[in-house]
């Protein structure tokens, strides 16, 4: 069995994930973890198979045992270490988004290109297996042409304001996952934005200039249209649905839930809310998506969501904060 | 227009439903109302359109303008009325139970044999678009043979004491709809029951040698076999539910409900529960029983729900007591 | 029994709905329907209760025994109707939109206004149990504010190009309803909309200069966004589903359906589509809606759809049309 | 960390997912796996982790750091493989049924009571989420008292007929989840059953004094009521539903699906049926039975379903048996 040695940079809550979700897969060797707080997270490491810990990414940059990186450090640091990983031609799996300068990515793209390692993004939305089924129905055409796409896409909670600091804004942070979704299941780019949005849940956030309520219409380059709405705070679960409508009918994904009880009493029927939020929510395709990144490599085939599909979604984005800032519709940057 | 002169007998809750019914029917003139507490009720009849108010049936089986008699009175009395009303010729809609005696009933339906009227029983959900639907899945054969019928059948409230009284029983007053159902959605006689059963609801019941919550064994003629469970409460609402499995698949009735509103907070997801009672969720399906009825006048053509039809359930209901009482399966009597 | 006299001006497709259910209510006298076409409707009549045909409008309003009009005459006849009608004293309820211009709107108002004389505009969905449900739980604030409104309006089958032809456009004809839900639903005005649309369902549309998808953009007064999709065919049926979400929970109106009849097989889990259209979906609505108007006419009360909702909603329709003119968003004419 | 040394006993489809599910638990080491035909599964083992192969079962009752066996051999070898495993100190989880016969299986009870080993048997349905949850609603009383419990289980194709002459009956062999369900969910004994059933599915069975489609009637010592339906064949799907049905509501699972994607075209709204078979819907119940069991090991705490509970539902499968076969209700044995 041929074992893929991987260090992951970065381990915050998505770093500790994709380690947590590797430690069970056989044929990865998770050998170097990298994190400036790593000191303060040992008791986690405890039983997690990982050999080594450090502070410094450049360890696992220089270590040619370690073949492919796993990139879960803040957006800000994507660009140099995709560069150096790449350099050092290690695959790299990236999670998103890559940066926050189109420039600056398409600089690190023809690196990566130069390089010729695989690079996998991680939209990981993409190995669900409702939207990969309704993906599935709209390309088979089964609801014949794609006339109109909805996507509904609410977190439970707002992140703190320090990380909203931080954060690219609302379409660069969270939409850019249903920016990825819309190209995904639609099979066609985005080709203009009309954002409009507003900060409802708390109003602290319009002193970062950022938003936490927002409906996004989209134009898409095969004549359909498509409608995104956000919100930063579902009270009742992560509120994860989309629909494609068509000439011929419709397909929609409706929100897993922790059980199929219903419980009837004078009060009504009652039954779960949505999984509280993606670690609930996107587990088994957190695991998908990291088990395709290392077949990919494997068998060298195509990544199952690319560099491209990186730099389109964050255009995308792009679009919408300029939509959002001139209060008009605008064109997405084109390849 | 031809039009259909009409006397009610008995003018309590199912009565008074059938006339307000009928009101809107504008080929159904309702010209006499007999109940003996009919002084008590004047002002119900202010708008109803009804001509004549009486305390006695008689007044109604004399009138040779009527044509047709709804007879509504208590269950005791039906036998009597049925008698005379075919004894005058009049067409005859009965509610159910036809009598407590299948000695009389066989006497009774021979009585309308001769005379050659149109009798039809209250079996209401007969009428019901779901109920109908599934009937016509099962003739046409879309879930293949038969193998399992389930029915769940509960009221939201228990009737008085008083009313249990005189009510004949569980299985005579309330199973007996959904022996009928058995028959119906089958299209098969039922051919052996076991029931069991006990007082859980209100122990008070026993004291009328009777009980509250059953479930009921059922073997078709046809091989199928099948199970109706009852409460007189379900503090939810009317529970109306049923279920046809066989050899291609299954096809099942939900309940109806007030409306289609989900509320999300963060106690979960709540919705409507069943409708409140027969008279809800059964609207629909007695005005087009009584439609029906006054069709096949018209068209001198087959009542949807015959005399036979009443022996049967009753028969069935018969065996369920006799099941109780001895704690063994029963046959049921055949025709 | 007070009993209204009313006159019907149109007997399409609508206003033959509406003498249909006013047949049924007893305090209701239908006198006379004119329609040009009346010579070609005869046998429509025959059991409809109706007393007097014409081809003339005007023998209605010179009926000083006709106390109220139904108009379901076409659009660009409304005004000139209203304003005789007004004058004449009677009592209006009149089929949307009221008119393709606000100038006409207003001055017909005033007409009404100084005629002292009830108007309530056809707005029927206020009148469905669902939607009614979901405008209670948003005013109850038990979903909290009101952050986003979302409507899906879907037709089952596209209008004749002939329809479409003076139909005003899509805004004006389908969204409209959509946009009077916004503003009852929400209990604000609609102060910003950015329209983008497309002919998907019927390329031959745009001859008209008109549209059949579209996606519609909504500021409300009360801060909160929304959103309406609307395709002239969802060949599934009616769909008309709506969603309030605020900072408590979120209400949902689904679909109503023929039935609750599930069945399974080897090909999955198959229920009924959306009720096919309107005459199905709002049946009850519609019955309601007339009820209420003549309530309002005995008692004397607030009609429960006035004037002013006609003008807003008809507003909002314009400034859709011009944003999807102009590629822009544009602010709604207030009051 | 701790390692558990385990030995497998029988690697037939059972066996195989037990085996498959320790290896992703870190604590567990499988040493030994035994099974008569091991030549003939030698591929599959190339990746499983397990260190030696054997085919006599001896191999590990001898091996003293084995400390715990799991026992998947078919169910006639269970007696003795469970004394010897219990004389060797060795821990056991074994599979359901223990025997086909009441006085081996009470004194193998008593070995392993006077062993002092762990003993836990495979009623893995405990370990779902869904019938968890309502076990808890029941417990709690949010349902009141219980009335009526409900149990549908289904299995979407009937085992071989060779399988069948050696399963002990479908009572044995298929309803045995669902007397344990009906003790587990009601906390209560059954005192009680009348079972009737035929063979629908396949009438071949009958051949095997087996049938494979029944309704089993229960009575409870809390006084409740209950009916289970079994089918060999629901073409649908593995159907796995139940009701917990009490004074203050009703608590009810649904069946778990592949995806919560709905389509709707012109032929209605589809949906996916339930998952296939055990392996699919009871995954995560199979992992956490097991993991159970090995906290329980190592807390020396209570396993969360005894040799007890296997003794009882046993006692039910006997009583139903015998009940098909005089027609007639049939007492359960008590311990």
């Amino acid at each position: 069995m041929k074992v893929h040695v991987v260090g992951v940079i970065g381990a915050g809550r998505i770093g500790k994930l994709h380690i947590a979700n590797m430690k069970n897969m056989h044929k990865v060797r998770v050998k170097t973890v990298s994190d400036p707080f790593i000191d303060q997270m040992q008791d986690w490491f405890i039983n997690s198979c990982v050999e080594n810990l450090t502070k410094d990414y450049k360890d696992i940059i220089n270590d040619p045992e370690i073949k492919a990186v796993i990139i879960c450090a803040p957006t800000d640091l994507h660009i140099p270490i995709i560069k150096e990983a790449a350099a050092a031609g290690k695959h790299i799996f990236c999670e998103k988004p890559i940066s926050f300068s189109d420039e600056e990515t398409i600089e690190a793209y023809e690196t990566v290109q130069k390089a010729g390692v695989k690079f996998q993004l991680g939209f990981n939305r993409r190995f669900d297996r409702n939207f990969a089924k309704v993906k599935e129905i709209v390309a088979n055409k089964e609801i014949g042409d794609l006339h109109i796409l909805k996507i509904q896409s609410r977190d439970p909670e707002p992140p703190s304001l320090d990380y909203v600091a931080h954060s690219g804004g609302i379409f660069m942070d969270m939409s850019i996952h249903d920016f990825d979704m819309a190209r995904y299941i639609s099979g066609s780019e985005v080709e203009e934005v009309y954002a409009t949005g507003t900060a409802l849940v708390n109003p602290e956030i319009s002193k970062y200039e950022d938003i936490d309520t927002a409906i996004i219409t989209l134009k898409f380059a095969n004549g359909a249209i498509g409608v995104i709405d956000n919100s930063r705070q579902a009270v009742y679960g992560y509120d994860q649905q989309l629909e494609a409508f068509g000439s011929k009918g419709s397909a929609k994904v409706n929100n897993e839930t922790q059980s199929r009880v219903e419980v009837l009493t004078t009060d009504g029927v009652k039954s779960d809310n949505p999984l509280y939020f993606f670690l609930e929510r996107y587990n088994d395709a957190y695991i998908a998506e990291m088990s395709q990144f290392f077949d990919a490599i494997e068998n060298n085939t195509e990544v199952p969501c690319s560099f491209i599909d990186g730099i389109m979604a964050q255009r995308i984005a792009q679009a919408a904060k300029e939509s959002l800032l001139t209060g008009k519709p605008v064109k997405v940057k084109k390849l």
